[in-house]
C-alpha cells in the first residue's frame, strides 16, 4: 500500500486485512522506501498518494514488474499515454486506474450511458460537503463525458432548452452539451443524480454515498482482477 | 373573469362553476368590454392577463369598487406603490396579488423561511420544463430572497464553501447569498427543492406542481378572503 | 387499434395517426367487427382491451395472419403458453406482449436486474393516484421477479433484516423475498422507486411517468419490430 | 450524564465537554452511584439509558431538585403522567423528554402537522440501518399522530384510497388513519420523507440524519433551556 496514513489509505490497509485472500505485505508512505514493497515480494501495490507522485510510482512498480491498482486523480491524457509506454516495454504487468471505486458509482455511470441515447434530455446534479475544492465533481465530469459520446453515437440532436433571460450560472456548466449543477452543503457526504426527460416521463438514477468504506468492496475487486488483466485498465466498470 | 379565454383563465372559470358558494358572472378576454363585469354585478374580479393590460384592469375595477385578485405576474416595486396609491383613494377594496397560487408552493416558501436560521446551509433546485424562458424561476427568487432575510434577522454567518476550482456556472446563480441551481428537461412541470444542511443531518423541502389545476384551491381561496380584506394583500401566505 | 375508445387507445391511435411511416388503417372497439381489421389488411394489431376479450383477439389475429402488439394486462403462464400453441401453427407470426411500454420503465427494470447482484439489499417503493385498485403494481411485481432471479443467480444470501418488532405491514409485501412499499395519494400519477443499499453507499433507480403520452414511443418501437421478430416477444426490453 | 458510556452518552459528554458555557461534572453508567451527580452539584442531568431503569433515574433526580434532559424511549402515557405527578411535589423542577433531538426533525414534524390540514392525502416513509429492531420508527409513530389531529382538528375526511386487491402489507401499516411504510436497507442510517399530495400537487418533506453529532445542537439545546422552564415538556418543539 502506497499512501498507507492517508485517509484512504487507511481504510484500504483494514481492508485487505480483513479479507481471507489477500496479505497486507507492506505498508508505505512519504519518507518510506518504494523497496519495501519489492522486497516484502508484493504481487500488486496499491496507490491512494498524490498527482506530484504517483507518477514516479508507478513507473518504479512497472519497472519492477508489480501489478499496480491506482486510485490517485489527476490523470490526464498525456499521463495515460505515458504509462501505456511504460507498459509496452512489460506486457504482463497489469495497470487499473479508476476515478472512483464506488461499485454504486460505477453502475450509475454505466446506466447513464445506457439510457443517453433514449431521452431528449438530461442534466447531473452533484452534490458534496462544502470543503470540497472543485466544482464540479471529476465523477460528474466523467459522466457527462460518457453521456455526450453516448448521444453523439445515437444522432441525438441538442437537447430543448428555450432559456433566454437567464441570471449568470443558474443553468449551471456545461461540458460535451451536458448541464451540471454542483450543490455544496453542510450535512452532505458525496452524491449525484442524473435526471433524464422525455415527453412524460423522466428517469431518474441517483448515488449516495455515505462513507468511505464503501469504496473498499471496488478497490478489493481491483486487486484480485489486476493480476488477470495485463495492460491499462480505466475505469471499475470492465471488471464488474 | 379576465383572461377567461387564457389556460389559466378557462381553470379558473371551471372551478368557480363547481364551487357551490360561488357564482361566474362574467368572462371576459381581449376584445371584451370590462363593463360586463360591473354589469354583471361582480363582487370579485380574477385577473389572469398580461403585464401589459393588467394595470389597466386594476385601475378600473378599483375605481368600480370590484375587489380584484390578481395572478398576472410581473409586479415591480413601483407597479405595487402604484395600486396601493389607487386604493388609498377606495379603501374597502381588497386587492390580492401572489406570484404563485399553489397552496404546497405557497407551504414550501414558509417553511423554508422558518427553516433558514437553524441550518449552516441552504441551497435552491428548480426543475421545470424546458420551453419556460426565465432561469431561475420566480418562485425560487422570492424563495432565496425569504431566506437571505430570515438569515440575516437570526445573524446567520455566510455559508461554508471551499470553492476555489469552478468551471464558469457550475455553482448556479447567487440571490442574496443563497445559491439557486435551475434545471430544464423534457418531461418536468415544474418543481422546486430547497435543501437545508447542518452538521450531520439534512432537511429537504420538495413540491411537485404537475397541473394547472393544483392552482385552483389556492385562487378560490383568495376569491373568498379578498372580500373580508380590504387594501393590499401580497402573495397566499396571510391567508393560510 | 383494438380498444380504440379507451384511453389508451385514443392515445396510440393519435400517436400512429402522427407518425410519417405507420398508416391508421381501422379503429376497432366493443360492438365492432374484427374483420374490419382484416378488410383493411392491417399488418400489425394493438390491442388495449380487457383480460375477458384479448385472448380470443389474438387467437383471430394469428390465424388470419396478422401481428400484434398486446398492452392489456392478465397474461398468466398458462395464457402465454396457449398463445405459443397458437403460434406453432402460424411461425410467420409475431407477438409482443409488454406489460409496460414506458422506455424509462423498461430501461428501470433492466438496470435493477443489472445492479441486484452487487448490493446486500434492495427494497421497491411504488406510487400511484388513489384510484389505482391493485397495491402492488403490475410493473412493481414485474421487477421483484427480475431482482429475485437475478440474486439467486448469483448467490446473495437474504438480505439483513433485524426487525423482531413490526406493526403489521410496516415493512410492506414481499415478493421473492423482495419488500414492496404501495403508496397512494392525491397528486400523485404513476412512479416508481428501487432503493440498492450496501455499506455506505445506496444507488436509487427511480421512475416518474406524469402522461399517458410517455407510453406512445414504446409502442410505437413495439408496433415498428414485431413484424421483424416472429414467435413471442416478452415485454419492451428485448427491442431496446 | 447517565448513560455516558453508551453510543448516545460518549457523544453527550464530549458536546458538553466542548461546549463553553456548560461544565461536564459527572458520568455516571450502570454499576455508578446516582449520587456521584448530586455530589457534582449537577444542575442538568442527561439520560440516555434504558427503558427498564429511566423511571428510577428520573425519580431520583427529580427528588433532588435536579433538571433532567432525557432522550431515553418508552416513555407511554401512564410513565408520563407518574412524572407529571412525581413534579407536582417538585414544582421548580424542569423535565424535557424527546423522542428525537436532530433539529431538522423536530422541523420536520412542525411543518408535516401544518401542512396537514391543507392536503388530501398524507403518507409516511421511513428509511434506517438493518440492525433496527422496531417498524415503524418511533418519529414516524410520533409524527402520525399530529398529523391525525391537525387532520381532525381542521375536519378532514378520510383519504382516498381505492384499493380493493392488496397484498398484505403492500399499503403498509395505519396509524391514526395514516400510513407508514418502514425500509430496512444496508447503507441507509435515518431518513424520513412526508408525502402530501392534492389535486395536480405533491409537497414533500424530508429528513436525512448521517450521524449522531446531529443530535447534539439538540441535546445542548435543551441543556440550556431545561432551567429555565419548570415542569414537563414534551419534545424539541417548544423550545425553539
Amino acid at each position: 500500500m502506497l499512501g498507507a496514513r492517508g485517509r484512504m489509505g487507511i481504510e484500504v490497509c483494514r481492508a485487505v486485512d480483513q479479507a481471507g485472500d489477500l496479505d497486507l505485505v507492506a505498508m508505505v508512505d512519504q519518507g518510506d522506501w518504494l523497496f519495501n514493497a519489492s522486497d516484502a515480494a508484493a504481487q500488486v501495490v496499491v496507490d491512494f498518494t498524490t498527482p506530484d507522485v504517483v507518477m514516479d510510482n508507478l513507473q518504479w512498480c512497472i519497472d519492477q514488474g508489480i501489478n499496480v491498482v491506482v486510485g490517485t486523480s489527476g490523470f490526464t491524457d498525456a499521463r495515460l499515454e505515458q504509462v501505456k509506454g511504460w507498459l509496452a516495454a512489460k506486457p504482463e504487468v497489469g495497470v487499473v486506474i479508476a476515478p472512483n471505486f464506488g461499485i454504486g458509482a460505477v453502475l450509475m455511470m454505466e446506466f447513464a450511458e445506457r439510457a443517453a441515447r433514449y431521452f431528449d434530455s438530461v442534466e447531473i446534479i452533484e452534490q458534496h460537503h462544502p470543503k470540497k475544492v472543485d466544482a464540479p465533481s471529476g465523477t460528474a465530469l466523467h459522466t457527462a463525458r460518457l453521456i455526450e459520446q453516448a448521444r453523439k453515437a445515437a444522432g441525438k440532436p441538442a437537447m430543448p432548452d428555450a432559456t433566454t433571460d437567464e441570471m449568470p450560472g443558474a443553468r449551471g456548466t456545461e461540458v460535451g452539451g451536458v448541464r451540471i449543477h454542483s450543490v455544496r452543503a453542510a450535512g452532505l457526504v458525496a452524491h449525484q443524480e442524473i435526471l433524464f426527460g422525455a415527453t412524460g416521463e423522466t428517469l431518474t438514477i441517483r448515488h449516495d454515498s455515505f462513507d468511505r468504506a464503501s469504496f473498499m468492496p471496488g478497490v478489493l475487486l481491483a486487486i484480485r482482477e489486476v493480476v488477470k488483466r495485463p495492460g491499462l485498465t480505466l475505469g471499475l466498470a470492465p471488471l464488474l
